[in-house]
């Protein structure tokens, strides 16, 4: 059973890393997304006020730069050639000074380097000097390097997605299970989230880390007329009979995530609810059929949306069909009518049109699947038809 | 009972925010922080690649700019005077165009616009093109401006954040009460969790809306000696007799949030533990005595720092004694030694000295506090004792 990415995988990937920057002429490179750093070195860090950042050298050398407070916890963790620490932000010395003097000591001055970004960045009071303000370089942009490496998965990462959806699935079980007119969104969700939770811990063990969240499932205030708000908030409603309902369910499994999402009924349903939720469930069909390595993202939202035009539904859709998705809810690319990028085996992906009726509800499944050489693999496998789905 | 922001308070603090960019000489101004953009309109948005943003046009008027599937929700919940939408992300034609040409039928062309930075950014596969490609402007810098506005919070941020620590207080004691040896981390804390949770819907009812985290109560690996990681993640570790526990709990409240963290002991404690505690008790009590509106933040951190040198513990700490907090777990200013802002009545701040033993633990209470005309009212009050805080 696999839990977590290997070692040697991390390394793998390093080595990838360096290959392509040293291809775009860089001497060495700095990376600050807290995504792409546990990306690259498996080092897993929730981002405040305090700055991280890596460094790779010249030598080929990996240094991680990280609080006083994460330094232990750095060295346990993360595969990294060194590890370097500030006393804290925002210091007598600020925490961008530490991090000159390591440029400056390794060499990087009047170097090419590679950047992500001119800095850390975070909303959680964090202020701070640009890379080109603290010392003479020549920087070349790497935005969007490690993202697009991560577009296509390795075997070991459909691995620990699979086991997301494995436990996203039992979640989803126990939301249905617990779903009843008279009860509140939040008593519903909070229930089913535990139980599986409990499931999950006492099935993998010790071995699990989350790294992110462990089995949830929401409703988001997707309920009764207000699922008609594809991305609404909580709003904790009682639930009725007759509502429609748009769900979510997920679990974090070393920091991988997965999205399963269905419309549900609680009880009953009207001619109405069952005329858009066979088109939802038809749009994503012709979503599943057109998804296929060489095509584009934007191929198969166009064959969506002339499904959605054919039947006259086109001002209720409101997003395009899906994204690719891992250690991020949403990552790039996107089922999109802009986006060119062309499907390969390997990507991992979220199908989820969606029709949106004012003063009805919404009306969208989400699956995650996989890009094979010939198509597609489901890697969720909730049932899919309105008969599986009505809540008593 | 208080359970959001009224709408005349999004009101005043739009006035207050006008004069502001107004005194700095800006004729309109943009801004792309989400949670600026909450505090300013009531608009609760989860940010993923979709971009979004608010405007202030010359005439005072509020734009809200929003990807289409929020555009109903926004008309409903924001405090603003228009809502604008884009179709979707990355489009056939990208969001940021249809932004500018809000900014040219507004009239912000060639004038001095506020902004807090020079474009939408989210790590969900956004990119896009900056301010001062879209449109001939003089840019002048709002970065900060309304974090700074948030330092002081209203009598009705106050009340939210009483709410939120009166949740957390009741997370937390299910905690202490299912902490025990032999079960793993996830299982405690889930089940304290969930039945805080249903518990706080039962008592407040549907009008409590969460925008954030209902009660949850967290070890975040911080259990036995991985307790000595001030920040550790969860490893789903089983606790064990003896073992030092850091926690953590809160409840967010219309999007305000507490700290509250205490450290326990499972069954017994030997004396070096008990050691430590009182250290970290006294640190805590110097903290809050050196807390009073006129000194600085630096002020209180120089106050902890020389009780711990006293003691000879400076080697044992990681970290500055705390931060503001209110729509952020963490918010600037913060108490550290860098840092020379004053203490004014009304701000929220967490006080939390810590110190760190390898191979023992980590010792850290933190309480939320509020600063009054001549020191402080703890907004926590779980107890803070030692004899209290035994897990049996």
């Amino acid at each position: 059973m696999l839990l977590s990415i290997p070692k040697y995988e991390f390394k793998e990937r390093q080595e990838t890393f360096k290959n392509i920057y040293k291809g775009k002429g860089c001497d060495a490179s700095v990376l600050f997304s807290v995504t792409d750093i546990f990306y690259l070195t498996g080092f897993h860090f929730h981002p405040t006020e305090r700055p991280i950042g890596i460094l790779i050298d010249s030598q080929d050398k990996i240094h991680l730069f990280v609080p006083a407070l994460e330094h232990e916890h750095a060295e346990e963790y993360s595969v990294v050639d060194y590890v370097h620490s500030y006393p804290e932000y925002p210091g007598i010395k600020h925490p961008m000074e530490y991090f000159k003097e390591i440029l400056v000591e390794y060499g990087f001055e009047n170097k090419k380097i590679g950047v992500d970004s001119l800095g850390y960045g975070s909303p959680m009071g964090y202020r701070g000097p640009a890379m080109d303000q603290l010392i003479d370089a020549n920087f070349i942009s790497l935005s969007g390097v490690v993202q697009e490496l991560r577009y296509v998965k390795s075997p070991n990462e459909i691995e620990l997605i699979k086991e997301s959806c494995r436990w996203g699935n039992l979640v989803h079980r126990l939301l249905q299970k617990y779903t009843k007119a008279g009860l509140s969104e939040i008593e519903i969700t909070s229930k089913a989230s535990n139980e599986a939770t409990k499931t999950m811990i006492d099935t993998l063990g010790p071995d699990y880390k989350p790294h992110g969240q462990t089995p949830y499932a929401v409703f988001r205030g997707q309920i009764g007329p207000e699922s008609a708000f594809p991305h609404a908030v909580t709003q904790n409603i009682v639930l009725k009979k007759g509502d429609t309902l748009v769900t979510g369910a997920a679990s974090s499994v070393f920091g991988y995530t997965s999205e399963l999402e269905r419309v549900m009924f609680v009880e009953e349903y009207s001619k109405e609810q069952e005329k858009y939720f066979n088109h939802m469930y038809e749009a994503q069909e012709v979503a599943f059929n057109a998804i296929k390595p060489g095509r584009t993202y934007a191929d198969v939202e166009k064959d969506v949306q002339a499904y959605f035009k054919e039947n006259n539904l086109t001002e209720l859709t409101r997003h395009h069909t899906g994204h690719n998705i891992g250690l991020l809810g949403h990552e790039a690319p996107f089922f999109d009518l802009g986006d060119q990028t062309i499907l390969e085996p390997g990507m991992v992906v979220t199908v989820e049109p969606g029709i949106y009726v004012m003063g009805l509800g919404g009306f969208r499944h989400s699956d995650t699947i996989l890009v094979t050489k010939n198509g597609i693999e489901l890697l969720t496998y909730y049932p899919r038809d309105l008969q599986s789905l009505i809540c008593y």
